[in-house]
């Protein structure tokens, strides 16, 4: 093995989500260690080895990278598909994927990743989060509906890092059903669908009984 | 002009002074509109201007890029001196840049940038914050000493993203005295005397009086 990805529980880690995705789709050869979320920050074991002292933290071949987007464009590097060709399309692709590694806070906090929750909407939904999820239907509508017909993933027939970045919102979107746009529906489906998030599904179900939290945990 | 950035007032907006400086060093063409912030994100004008509804944002020879790193991203393809060369370096200086891009929320919200703000200290200091404090000297001491001798700017001799990224803490770190290792403080000097950093102050303190924002708004 060339490296390790560092991850946290595949249930509820939508960081690491976004940095595996991009791993794998760069075919970088890097083994997986992945270690039980506490919930709230309470990891330590994850304090004690990454220097953000965050999960993914990608060790590979000599560099050390941390941040979910870092890894994107580090692995981008690797597999340039990653990024769209064109310069312009390049430009939209890194703003939303920008946007959704420092923003959507209400969505974030509100609807935390869960893989195994079953779908249902959120008992009430406050003024700040609907505005979120309108920020998010639009943004993503924006990527989908670029050229007027909606594209299978955000930006074309592939995926690139945008999709990675926006993957566990997907499952979000899913598991609390938020009021989307079609096309972000359409999206949605198609992204759960593929055989990485399926692989990612599969694992994660496959995790230790006891490495579930409680919701005030997660 | 090929383009217009818009920014917000830089006395206060520290993402603005992100984008501006990688536009600068990229030397894109670009006109500079500034609007004056209302504080407490109240500032309507960019909400209606901005698909991301803040500031900086980059209209650049048909190209679109909200959020500072992206927008640094960009420049970078204009102006590739601004990520270091070396692919193991790079990976370095884009990891502590996501990190800022999304973290150090604890000094972000307890210090907001006011580049007229006399230097002195906190009366007081949280524990999250002096943790945050010590995580940031950490970080930043490891892109300067990354060598074993401490080097200019972060990542050698010329200022990269990284700088970009990190200028609202320098001038953070200075005025509100921050408790940061030796090798960071000469950084911080080295990089506030830098000419874009005094022609950043020079236009900051020339906006109109009634532009200020008092402590609560920032």
């Amino acid at each position: 093995m060339a490296g390790t990805l560092l991850i946290g529980s595949r249930r509820y880690s939508s960081w690491s989500l976004r940095g595996w995705l991009a791993v794998k789709l760069a075919k970088l050869d890097v083994d997986e260690k992945v270690i039980a979320l506490k919930g709230g920050g309470k990891t330590t074991e994850i304090h004690a080895l990454s220097p953000n002292k965050l999960v993914p933290y990608l060790q590979h071949d000599g560099a050390h990278v941390w941040e979910s987007l870092a890894i994107c464009e580090y692995c981008a590097e690797y597999e340039p598909g990653l990024w769209p060709q064109d310069r312009v399309v390049r430009a939209h692709a890194r703003s939303i994927s920008a946007q959704m590694h420092a923003g959507f806070r209400p969505i974030r906090q509100n609807c935390p990743m869960d893989v195994e929750r079953v779908p249902s909407p959120l008992a009430e939904i406050s003024e700040d989060l609907a505005k979120d999820v309108a920020l998010l239907s639009e943004t993503l509508e924006g990527a989908l509906l670029r050229s007027g017909t909606a594209t299978p993933y955000l930006f074309g027939d592939s995926l690139t890092v945008a999709d990675c970045m926006y993957a566990p919102v997907a499952i979000r979107i899913h598991t609390y059903q938020l009021d989307v746009d079609p096309a972000v529906k359409t999206w949605v489906q198609t992204l759960l669908a593929h055989p990485l998030m399926q692989e990612w599904y599969a694992l994660a179900v496959a995790e230790p009984a006891e490495w579930r939290l409680s919701y005030e945990d997660k």
